[in-house]
């Protein structure tokens, strides 16, 4: 195959608006600390219009993970709808200037770039109120065939399960890529998210996904199992390998015999946690698509994990490759 | 007079794109490192689409100091054009939920909302690369006479001379605020500006400007004094207050019968020298007019500079007004 692609992402492509918040402006708002909400048009800028000075940065869950694999050296692809704006501008030309291939044509409505506005608390927790915009429009066209099959694994992020043509993008970026002998990957993304499509995620996860990426209350909710360790003996089996990751603790990686344990990576301040999740699977992906054993994909998963949150921001600041050189 | 103002900045409305880049890069280009200049609309496009990933944040050197001034508790507007585009509403957002007024009207026009390209190299300079846009068209209309007549000082930013009838709207302003015994202050921003515009620099310290900010070089360029010592000769007396600073050997200010050392505040790591110029006169400003004695002005001065110096971005990410309280 000419030009192999490790990981190819379709996600939300999505600018965030990072802003210092304080709990009472949230719990003011009923805004719940530590969720991802979406919102339209009108509260975005009703939102926007109370909050404080921001730095714009690209984002979206989906594409923070392939630009940290290409920081890492990994080859990626990107799959996401953004508009003709200038905030679709920057996303395009941040992605792509990191080596990752992004050529899904821009929409040509009226609804603009998606957005993330991000609520940083001093905590370090974020919290985050989406508009979508151009995001949610991701449809089964759009999900490119070539770049599917050039791909060893192709990536979903669960939160555009909230769109509800993107599913349907997933089912057929699934079965492409299993005809071509390449593997499937979804991060639950968020527990509401969950709630909110928990039969949708439990079909795909069972029937079509080989690497499932989630945190221990996203996995909990999926299969309401009101503990870690029922949720744990709940999805082993269910995929060849799910990774499942608890902050400070750690993560757990568990296939149909073995539970990996893996340490969390020491940082000497937690600066913002937003990309942790994304990030941890970048890590994890180039180990994995570059035969790594198990065990040391999650320590470089960790590694990767640990530089984001000692930022604010959810894109690599360091080269990773190096970081993770230093280390494994 | 009813709801009085610190200071009223008129500036240049950019939203600034950060990136970072090595030395080679700028070599490669013919850009010379830590200089400012003028770009045009497709040059922008052609630089940035070489750029690496950047983080976007509003910036314009005076209004970079009203944003501090505002962080330090002190009241301040600013003047200043963006257009009616995505850029144009992130500028607006960010300086107005600082609490700064700005009610300059958007441009109606083709011409996008200005952007400054920064490229911050591994020794913490940074390199600006500036398309104008919108910001460049700020004229004697614009000046808001009674903003002006609102405020104890009116602000330039020297940048603002690469716009013919931005010189015209300052002796505008000038004109306004000494006639209503209001104080004037100019910083020069940059040597290769002040090369540009040199006799009309002259005129408008000599004739116009109570408080002058310029950093080392600036002041020589001015002067064309060739040292330091000879360009301090030849501004004293020239404006009631010079503000002359020397990056870690700390600033000087000069007045007619006087000579104050203000010494450089101390940072863990310089990572960003972007802003520090104008946070450095966001402090004095701040002091000035507030009744703090001169030595005093030049310390809180110091502290921002410091402050915005050890993280990168140009405006602040700590509350000025506490890190003050901590010092002075």
């Amino acid at each position: 195959m000419t030009n192999p692609l490790d990981v190819v992402a379709i996600g939300n492509a999505l600018v965030d608006v990072l802003a210092h918040s304080d709990d009472d402006f949230l719990a003011g708002r009923g805004i719940e600390k530590g969720s991802m909400s979406l919102i339209n048009a009108e509260q975005a800028d009703e939102l926007y219009g109370v909050m404080g000075p921001g730095v714009e940065c690209s984002g979206g869950s989906a594409a923070n993970t392939v630009a940290g694999l290409a920081s890492l050296g990994g080859k990626a692809g990107f799959i996401g709808k953004v508009a003709g704006d200038q905030l679709g501008k920057i996303f395009k030309h941040d992605i792509t200037s990191l080596g990752v291939e992004f050529n899904s044509e821009p929409t040509h409505d009226t609804n603009p770039t998606g957005r993330c506005l991000v609520f940083v608390t001093p905590d370090a927790q974020r919290t985050m109120q989406t508009f979508l915009g151009s995001a949610g429009e991701v449809s089964p066209a759009d999900v490119n065939e070539s770049l599917i099959r050039r791909a060893q694994v192709t990536y979903f992020e669960g939160y555009l399960f909230d769109a509800p043509p993107a599913k349907q993008a997933y089912v057929k970026a699934a079965e492409i890529a299993h005809a071509a002998n390449k593997e499937v990957s979804l991060t639950l993304s968020d527990k509401f998210c969950v709630d909110r499509h928990r039969a949708e995620f439990l079909d795909l996860v069972h029937g079509h996904i080989d690497v499932l990426f989630a945190n221990e209350n996203e996995i909990v909710a999926l299969y309401e199992s009101g503990n870690f360790d029922a949720a744990v003996h709940a999805v082993r089996g269910q995929c060849d390998v799910a990774v499942l990751t608890r902050s400070e603790k750690g993560a757990l990686i568990v296939t149909p015999e073995h539970t990996i344990e893996v340490p969390a990576h020491p940082v000497a301040k937690v600066e913002d946690t937003t990309g942790a999740g994304d990030l941890f699977a970048a890590g994890f992906l180039y180990g994995y698509t570059h035969g790594r054993p198990l065990a040391e994909c999650g320590k470089i998963a960790a590694i990767c994990a640990a530089e984001i949150i000692s930022h604010v921001g959810a894109r690599p600041e360091a080269n990773l490759a190096e970081l993770v050189a230093k280390h494994v």
